[in-house]
């Protein structure tokens, strides 16, 4: 799943099954050490400076052990999950936030077989949750620092078999990609219309473009580009979210809602 | 996956871990032929009568495949996708949309390995789309019927493996499930209530309650029921998405916009 | 209006202000006759042929009096509404609905003796409802025909003293219009941004703008040209509402929410 | 325009009319003295202390005209406007937003000649709006104190002629109340069900009811009352407002939105 990646195509060749790669991946994926609001995300065998000591995370460690600091503090051990990303992973932008991953798997599906091809990456939380969910996943970022604290951010995600990061821009790369390739193609770049472009391309046939576009004005290109290619069920949403407010006096939306995070845009090719 | 790739090529070719998951699901999961608005879900190896003539699907069926009826009609093979478990499965109420299925998804970071506690199935499209992210289900219903089209649904859905469909009510059933087993309760029922108050025996320590409620009263009382067993970071969103429309004229939000369904309340058990 | 109150009935009947004012205007403005969903906007002293017969509507009609047909069919007299015209007035397009002329109102704070300057007029439910809170209104409309419509729907609003309904371009008579002399500029065409820019030369210190555009396009050329003006506290906002259900079941945004209709942009001249 | 009120009464019966009024309330009316963030709400004849030395405000002060402080610093002077009022009515409790107001008055049609019934008063904005439009209005407030505050607030708005502020319990003085006396019944407070009781009694023929709540228990309530007496058009309506921003990169709601103020219920007597 790297862009050499020998060693990589040995160990899919390997031709593990999903079952197998969960139970290894137990063993490899880190694991959250958390006592109060402390959380630490750590490797199975590593270990972690805390300023309550040192804590050193066996291999076999599991979720529900109680693992003590070389100072006696105990933490516990728990199973990390996709909203804790947003938290843990290492911030080269705003990443984007639980309910728009859920929205961009819901509404095209992303599960296991899936192959997905991303960009640009960031900070990499949709990447690594498309993973999570299981599938193989192609993500390009443009910038090569941001690219590296991507795929540092897959390690600690524990998915960096199944995310291969690349550092460059897609539109560069699309003609070296191969046709129908992808069941989904995700989106989050200004230039997001010019890959829209190549969807019935790259997309197998019943495959989803979707497209995340905080601006209005490159929202309208991307459904454009769309419509020009002729990809099927092309429809733009935006999502506003009221939190609720319950208390003695009773049940009301918050005075302080959520606010815009993007419109998201799903198109299909069929 | 690579954009050079003539090694990934062949990794795929002779059966990188990916493809032999897919290869292995093909064999068993339910392939979609279409042709123009119709669409059917068959079985590899099955037969399925179309007005348009006799459908057999062989064992060995591919997406991207074409079949023909025995009158010579083609229909393309298509993988299939969550979205499409929305119209395909036969509905027993009105099933959960794909957004709403994301968001359940997203906010709780359903994923590989996990176990899922789910009531009431319904049609049974989000225990489906947990199972295709990699979920173990297990799921209540209480009316025998509708459990039986469900069990059927996720046949259909290629996740019969992945889903234990149970006739019952997991009222009745709590102090029968072994404690902390779960890392994700989901809960669609009028009295969720009466079962978040069992969410942190049930659920493993981070682990997530997702309770959708149509109503404000019975949302209320799960907020209750939350924060009386001291549930963490319990909230409660109302979701309201506009579709957006681009014509010649300009850019606005549709004078159609998408309706109500329900309020998503989430907790954790930390 | 005392709660004991005679002397309050006396002094309506003698002629107290507002009494005076009511009556005055109840000889001149049209009175609603109604009979289960039959609704006639009719004159006092005029006359109207309805499928129950012909109604005639003495000079000195009140509200609350009943008028029977000459085949004996009773009507009841009531007091026209700002809402009742967005029923009542003959229709040249899509006449602003009773909230968005509320949200015009309530931002500008329209009131007695407040100068306006309004276009395009179209059916005419803003210009009225400004003149009936107090304004004395000078709108523009292209259309010749439109702007007939317009006047007689003035009249039937019983606000023809206080609406000059001008046939023209409002951007081609700014010029002639006196400096400072509108206490508010009201616009809702597609080149309000053209109007915008005169907006200091035409408006008292202190007046208010307020555009209502349906597209993004047209909103943000008028922000920016009331930018460019410097104007100031330049906001735009949607309005989004939500229709509540009540019923045995609970309560409940509606399924069915009340679409887009415009974005309100609202500067101030200071 | 007071309960006892006699000098009131003798005052009203003048029989200005409402164009006199007018002449006569400009003379009367607080203006505004602005320099650029200081604004003072002053009546023509009085006087102002200010860090840049007294204002003496003359009788015949207009609005455009330029006041200089004892020690020469320039003033501007302004009309008053409804959304001042919102920034310089002394507060007992948040004022009704502008937008509020807005929607009251345009799903109400308040507006000139009308008898209006309000409570509770509060800081008095909405009160003071509506007679701004034209209406007489009563108006309840159950705490001594704020009520005082209240017609010091009328008397700033220049509407303390229109306005009747009552210290007391509506719901108390109901039957106290002339039947069948008022267009518009708005209602500010958390027993407002009680009072839509008695609207069918209270508004004439065609008359509507409006009443504000934060909750949606009070909400229903509400509701219930409304259908219980028949109120025809009965609808309950949540307000959801995006500021949008316009800037180099484009166009986009803002991501803080404007939060929740009240749910509006609509009923009519019909």
């Amino acid at each position: 799943m790297t862009d050499d990646s020998d060693s990589e195509t040995d160990a899919d060749g390997d031709g593990t099954a999903s079952a197998d790669e969960t139970a290894d991946a137990d063993d490899r994926v880190p694991v959250l050490l958390v006592k109060g609001d402390r959380e630490y995300l750590i490797q199975p065998g590593g270990e972690q400076g805390t300023d309550l000591g040192v804590l050193e995370v066996p291999e076999d460690v599991q979720p529900g052990d109680t693992i003590e600091t070389h100072l006696g503090e105990a933490f516990r051990v728990r199973r990390l999950r996709g909203p804790d990303l947003f938290h843990q992973f290492e911030r080269t932008g705003a990443p984007m936030v639980p309910r728009d991953v859920g929205l961009v798997i819901g509404e095209t599906g992303v599960s296991q077989g899936d192959r997905v091809l991303d960009t640009g990456t960031g900070t990499g939380v949709l990447a690594a949750s498309m993973a999570r969910a299981g599938a193989e996943v192609v993500t390009y970022e443009r910038d090569p620092e941001f690219a590296d604290v991507a795929r540092e951010n897959m390690k600690l995600g524990g998915v960096d078999d199944s995310v291969d990061v690349r550092t460059g821009d897609l539109t560069e790369e699309i003609d070296a990609l191969e046709p129908s390739s992808f069941d989904v193609l995700t989106l989050d770049t200004g230039d997001a219309a010019a890959v829209v472009e190549h969807a019935p391309d790259l997309l197998v046939d019943g495959g989803f473009v979707a497209v995340y576009s905080p601006f209005i004005e490159s929202t309208r290109e991307v459904v454009a580009a769309a419509r020009e290619v002729e990809l099927s069920n092309v429809r733009t949403r935006e999502t506003i979210q009221r939190e609720m407010q319950f208390d003695d006096r009773g049940s009301r939306p918050s005075t302080a809602p959520v606010g815009h995070t993007g419109y998201l845009t799903i198109a299909r090719n069929v």
